[in-house]
């Protein structure tokens, strides 16, 4: 594509360096904001930059929130001994949707994936350990999405619990293996959440 | 939707404002810019910014360019008597790239529709009625998109041109009716430049 501006030649670029977003539709993007008034290109360009500089994240599980602790963990009606590990605020969202849940979550921040160079020590692992270790968890939930790297991520926090006290169960697979959990309708989350099972009897199933 | 973060809710939102993406995308598109180093964020936004606040339309033709003329407009090699009126800068482009073409543009900025309130007055309709007017144009031809919106502007275009020696042709129709200008293929497109015919005819043949 030859562009007769750099200005928008270099838009164009930043656009497309989006996931799922080519050079074709991000021209198209940037051509849109052209023709809308200039307040709109300058408040998406401050959301962005405010957020990105600005991102906190929930001091107990992670999930991203404006205060120290987010409002699920400051709630004092939420079972804090229940934990439900999730891959990241998405699935913390659909669970939340569901109104099943009277937990509280751990937001991992991806899955282990030896292929994309993600190993356990760029996630948020340890601190969920450490919770377990200080006795303050009766129970995790798994509910990381059913591919090979969320059951190797199960797999590999379920060995590191093995020490402590703790009860381990997955979501019901309700939902399609290999489904995205995001994209599950709230009826079938919500069960799969009060039908979970333990650990153990998951990996015998795949057998 | 509910979200933990009003920075993210935000951001969310305002990304949700583009043409073809709607809340989930969004948010997908924002948890991927925070995941990524804080400087692609930065670019992002400052090279929107920067387009939208120091963008600049060639004085001849309307073309976004960083200059006063555009490359094309200044190129003494093109033929400045041979206009060719377009929709918008992406068919400038398309049409560039078949490398069949050696007049110049003529960029409307839209089609006539009065569906959205898009009347002849803001468009960039006067200054080429202007140049037909002071003997600088040979031949005009028509290559907006074969909807009703670019049949209403050819032919209002076309009424407007009367009064003058100007020839009018449109791009030979080997592109289907109906379809975007910009996903024709080189080889078509070039054709339909080559093969133009006289305006006229074409009100003939779709009676
Ligand atoms: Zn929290
Ligand atoms: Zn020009």
């Amino acid at each position: 594509m030859e562009f007769s501006s750099k200005l928008l030649e270099n838009a164009v670029y930043e656009v497309s360096q989006l996931p799922g977003i080519g050079k074709r539709t991000a021209l198209r993007l940037v051509l849109h904001l052209l023709r809308q008034p200039e307040a709109q290109t300058k408040n998406l360009a401050l959301a962005l930059q405010n957020l990105r500089s600005e991102i906190k994240f929930c001091k107990k599980c992670h999930n991203i929130s404006d205060t120290e602790l987010c409002e699920i963990c400051a709630n004092p009606k939420r079972e804090t001994s229940l934990v439900c590990v999730v891959e990241d605020i998405r699935d913390v969202m659909a669970i939340e949707n569901t109104g099943q849940y009277r937990g509280v979550y751990h937001v991992l921040g991806g899955k282990i994936s030896p292929m994309d160079g993600i190993g356990p020590s760029d996630l948020n692992i340890a601190t969920l350990i450490e919770k377990a270790k200080a006795g303050e968890i009766k129970e995790i939930i798994f509910a990381l999405s059913s591919t090979m790297e969320g059951d190797t991520t199960n797999f590999y926090i379920f060995k590191q619990l093995e020490p402590y006290a703790v009860i381990t169960s997955t979501i019901a697979r309700g939902i399609a293996v290999g489904d995205e959990l995001e994209y599950a309708d709230e009826v079938t989350l919500g069960r799969s959440i009060l039908n979970r099972i333990p650990f153990e009897n998951s990996l015998k199933s795949e057998q």
